[in-house]
């Protein structure tokens, strides 16, 4: 999950890797070419670029040959035509169960519905009328959204809060090929939890969008999303539906991170951590604005609006579940202790130069 | 002085003053109703838009009514032609001799070249090919700099040096009327320190650009610009020649704020002086960029870059010569605390409910 401090990184110095083209290449199809052939639902091709696939879209609803706008392909998964020309080309969109459904759970609901697949929405409150306004079926339980047998389950509870969601999936009402996947900040401990708790023929996905509705909100071009393919089983949808899943992202134009769980948590530990401990710490500080505020000082005043936006139980999340960040406190200590150190001991040696050696200032 | 860190304030919620009317309007003649009515030094006005002003002195320097580059008016202060309809209206440019010549001494310079002001220089180190090459009279040492009777003496060393250098100016070389005037990142210790050593009879201007070479390098066009007119007699030129020293900074486009230097030490502490001081534990820590660095990560190493391309001379400055620093980097200290003592806190409250309460995860 993405809080507002954690996005748009720069492009430079990233190792970025894209979702492998083997995998990514078969959604990829010029619909066009055969979406005359067939009326129905239809989905745009996930390495379309967004304003393209929009264009497409509106073109074939002023032409009258979608039966439904592309949100409501959940409505009708089993009407969804494929000939025997394009079945090996296009996959018929997602049906994405999405399990707490607050904030960044809507917005990312949003990126999946814009790719054409279909959304599933469970969550402790209730948005059943929130859910009906945007084309998706709201269920009052988990164990009712999961009769519904989706291809991927997607946790988007907080931190705090997955292990009891994770533990209550109902997975005996689910395909044995279903994709779970999360968007937590930490990710060794995600994974660590699915690969205990988890039936061992389920998938597993653990992804980092690192954005969110503040940072997100024209769109999530260039936005860096990380994620690990934790298990997959050769045999079976597992690879393609993961292929399709992560195109959701591709498709919006998100920088791919492929990154392990663990790579992950260590560097999020000596930077976005750090971040939002800089930011906490100032927020103690109740910094104010000045009438000579300088641009370092105005970078600092957004840092620590932006960490107080976020709960508490997020930045909370980023120390417990993240094994690195105990190191990167102390080391931000022992930083802080050497500043003074510095500052405090050339004082002591000017002092002492004085009252010893009686050198005048 | 500024720093790399010290530049552009938000204009929101900033107390902004520019000079009080009475003393700059008599410096915004519009120059070019009476330019061809005299030949000689011709001098931009203050108030004219820069770029407004550089069409002039182009315009001029074809017409070849210019006999000198504007930058070179000290060369014949004497021979500055005013008639009796305009001698209310036109001053004639200042001759400003700037004591410590190096990066952010040349650089305040090419502002008042750019005004159509006078520049001499002395400096510690010899600038005596880079002063030949850009118009300005250099001096070998302060006592030939004071010889020459500039009607303002801008301190520009740094903080550490700057007592040394007030006290070895050979007043009695000077005329009664001189301004002196500093440029440190810090006010009190420089007001305190003029009022103590200064004849009673000089002017005293303390002021702080709070931008420089780096921030400054695009034109200085709203930079903020902070001025306490500590001192200035009734009689006489001063308030005329410090209205037109500061129209210097007006004229380029400054963000004029007059505050008293106590006013600016208490916002500067808690503003600029914590900035650089999260710069330096920063740096302490040895950042790195990640490969999913967000905006907020990359904001605090760009800040971490700034602060380290400064001195730590000017650091320990910030600290040791403003009174408010201390208290502020205690304030830190206690900020810092209390968000480990939050972190902790929470995690030894659940740790204890298991231990103690026999509560499960």
């Amino acid at each position: 999950m993405a809080s507002s401090l954690v996005h748009l990184s720069s492009p430079a110095g990233g190792r970025t890797a894209a979702a492998p083209p083997s995998l990514l290449s078969r959604f990829s199809p010029n619909f066009c070419a055969f979406a005359t052939l067939r009326p129905g639902p239809t989905r745009p091709t996930a390495a379309t670029p967004k304003h393209a696939r929009a264009r497409t879209c509106a073109e074939q609803e002023q032409k009258q040959e979608v039966a439904a706008p592309c949100r409501d392909a959940y409505e009708k998964p089993a009407v969804w035509n494929t000939t025997a020309a394009d079945s090996a080309e296009a996959a018929p969109p997602l049906r994405v169960g999405i399990i707490g459904f607050g904030n960044f759970g809507q917005f990312i609901a949003r990126g999946i519905q814009r790719q054409g697949h279909a959304v599933l929405a469970t969550s402790r409150s209730d948005y059943s009328a929130y859910c009906s306004a945007q084309g998706i079926r709201y269920f009052r339980s988990l164990e009712a959204l999961c009769e519904e047998q989706p291809n991927v389950l997607l946790v988007c509870s907080s931190i705090l809060s997955t292990e009891a969601v994770v533990r209550a999936i109902p997975f005996h009402k689910l395909r044995s090929d279903t994709i779970v996947a999360d968007v937590l900040s930490v990710k060794q401990f995600p994974r660590n939890l699915l690969l205990e708790i988890l039936p061992p023929e389920f998938g597993i996905v653990c992804t980092h969008p690192m954005f969110g509705p503040e940072s997100g909100k024209h769109g999530w071009s260039t936005l860096p999303f990380v994620y690990d393919k934790v298990r997959l089983a050769d045999k079976g949808d597992q690879k393609a539906n993961c292929g399709q899943f992560l195109s959701i992202f591709e498709g919006e134009g998100c920088r791919m991170v492929e990154m392990s769980c663990a790579e992950h948590d260590r560097h999020a530990a000596a930077s976005q951590f750090i971040t939002h401990t800089i930011g906490r710490v100032l927020a103690q500080l109740n910094l104010k604005s000045t009438p000579i505020n300088t641009k370092g000082f105005e970078a600092l005043l957004k840092l620590t609006e932006n960490t107080v936006s976020d709960s508490f139980d997020l930045y909370y999340g980023l120390f417990m579940y993240n094994v690195n960040a105990t190191e990167q406190i102390e080391k931000l200590e022992r930083a802080f202790e050497k500043v003074k150190q510095m500052l405090y001991g050339r004082l002591h040696d000017i002092l002492r130069k004085q009252i010893v050696e009686r050198v005048p200032i």
